[in-house]
């Protein structure tokens, strides 16, 4: 199988992860902050280092703001209820995954409003209908770092500087870029930012977190044994004890320290580079596919590893189907959970054919894919005459 | 290391399911739901096969009722959240866990009432007093199915029985039994039931589930992508969609499934047999230990695998780190997250040690501890001297 579905999930991760997930199962997994005993301590010093590598990575002060979630949908979650307090509006991009869109209009119940930042000719969030948007009870602007169903990268830090000018928190989704895509909180004046750990990270699935600068008061999501205060009946004010009652998911925790851990190793901007390659790569030879359309930027430099396309008059789950069973490449096809993007590049609701790459794909598989692509137009072709 | 902290979390897990875990990783692990193709169709098969084995384990009907969470903490307030409605009022027991506690204490600020069921001199809880806590907007009742203190075990099926003739939905939490104490969720007179991957069942800690009877509609606590209906910016109505936002923590079921089928293979009466009997052997000895206390039931038919006591006049972290120290046994000490509890058994704020067997602890193991705590009862001794 060629694997090419990574906006989805990565597949594979680095050797280290599958090792260090299943040697600390078998000797130290113990229950982190329930008990002193040297395997529940050992067991929560390396959900800590986790932590402090997300931190260098991200470049993030305090670790302790880094809190971990079941997946980057419950770290969008908790932020978006956690934070409105007597703030009722939001302001998100057009780009937003079901992850940002479903629980605001679930809270519309509740008197909740939202209003998405219209788009420029060339898809590009307007910068002036962002400023237009906001209210005076706006309580946090929205923005996922790049579409998971075109790839494109958006402004976060010129939107983050518009959130600062104005006093307002900015989230960033960094669902699609979290371990390929440079992210600096400070640079990129950021100040709560939600991620999975099992896409660009590395990590396995059942990981995911928020970081939220000192400061910023969230209401939790869970409630409960935190290991910490158990005389108190109300949840410690403390981070990250506050948000993350119950028992971690410890071994995936170690799993996305050993992939983040790869990353640092390997240094961020060598994987973006790389990853810049192979998409134009991928991009150039994709294109000149007959009936094929692509969607979103042309150049590498502007998007993430992703390439969404159509051919003309053929359904793309269809097309997804025929490289899988007939080729043995595994891609996504459909709305990507992602309704409000389609409608913005005009693919509602048939949805798009995404290929997306990870770290371990190479231009064999591109090559592969392209072959394949090939052959299917071909075969349309045919249909045709 | 002798580990006899197992009501944290069960170490170790069987062979099968490090090997299933680790295997899943690093061939087949797509993300369930997304993606039509065979890698993503087999990682969603597998976690149906959890589900079904689950259901089988529980006697529960419709395994597309069981949702999966990141611990029983999550199962615990989704189901306590997400079913009030205009129902304000829950009747608990005297031995619940934090994870029941601070969500509904945190609840009381938006008008939530609870009450706890009062205990008999026996500390077993009082169904009369039950009966006179239900009040007209009583909407939930929950009982912990076992003391993560004491482990004594509480009389579901009879408070089950009291929620059932009046209409009012019961849930058990099954943090301390399920995987070692037989659940049956219709004889059992059980609505909702939460319970823990990691403990019990020998899944590995990032799992967790509930399940409720069909019928009932809980709130969401998550709302996002669900790889289903993605044009819809509502939740899905159906089950388990609705409450599955967000990738699954997919290896840690694959885990989970292989623990719950280790438990049907082996038979839940019979693990239940031998942890009675291995707590027997405990709880005999360690009561003849000089200056030793111990609380709740002794008779172990009516316990889990928990033994907790305290020496006289020396705390109990004291003796717990001596234990992990001089003797290279793992315990916990304090108050296990459920401050209630030792309120009701009289050991607040103080707390307990807590021994707790697991499936694969021996008497050699307890024949050390015993041992070890023979040693710490002299040098009291001498210290009194």
């Amino acid at each position: 199988m060629i694997y090419l579905d990574n906006a989805s999930t990565s597949f594979p991760k680095p050797e280290i992860v599958f090792d260090r997930m299943d040697s600390f199962q078998r000797t130290i997994c113990a229950n982190p902050g329930r008990g002193a005993h040297r395997m529940a301590i050992e067991s929560a010093r390396e959900v800590m280092l986790t932590r402090e590598l997300l931190a260098k990575l991200f470049n993030i002060k305090d670790p302790s703001n880094i809190v971990f979630t079941l997946n980057c949908t419950e770290a969008l979650n908790l932020a978006i209820k956690g934070i409105l307090g007597n703030r009722r509006h939001i302001v998100i991009s057009s780009m937003e995954h079901n992850s940002v869109l479903r629980p605001l209009t679930h809270m519309r119940e509740f008197g909740v409003e939202f209003d998405t930042i219209a788009s420029l000719e060339n898809g590009e969030p307007d910068l002036h209908s962002l400023e237009a948007a906001i209210k005076p009870d706006t309580g946090l602007i929205v923005c996922t770092h790049a579409s998971n169903v075109t790839g494109d990268l958006l402004p976060v830090s010129e939107i983050g500087g518009i959130a600062r000018r104005m006093s307002i928190p900015f989230m960033v989704d960094a669902a699609q870029t979290a371990g390929t895509v440079p992210i600096d909180v400070e640079g990129n004046n950021i100040d709560i930012l939600a991620f999975p750990g099992h896409k660009g990270l590395l990590g396995p699935q059942g990981t995911g977190g928020l970081w939220f600068r000192e400061g910023l008061d969230l209401e939790p999501l869970r409630y409960g044994g935190t290991g910490s205060h158990s005389e108190d009946a109300y949840q410690p004010k403390f981070s990250p004890d506050r948000y993350e009652s119950g028992t971690l998911n410890t071994p995936g925790i170690v799993g996305l320290g050993a992939g983040v851990r790869y990353i640092l190793d390997k240094g961020i901007e060598n994987i973006r580079r790389s990853e810049i390659e192979l998409t134009e790569y991928l991009s150039e030879r994709i294109r000149n596919i007959d009936g094929i359309s692509c969607y979103g930027h042309m150049d590498a430099n502007r998007k993430t590893g992703i390439v969404s396309f159509n051919f003309e008059e053929v359904n793309c789950s269809e097309v997804a189907h025929v490289l899988d069973r007939g080729f043995e490449i595994a891609v996504r096809s459909g709305l990507h959970c992602a309704p409000m993007a389609h409608k913005a590049i005009g693919t509602f609701p048939v949805g798009t054919v995404r290929v997306s790459l990870g770290i371990f794909n190479t231009k064999e598989h591109i090559n592969a894919l392209i072959l394949a692509l090939s052959e299917i137009s071909k075969e349309i072709g045919k249909g045709k005459r």
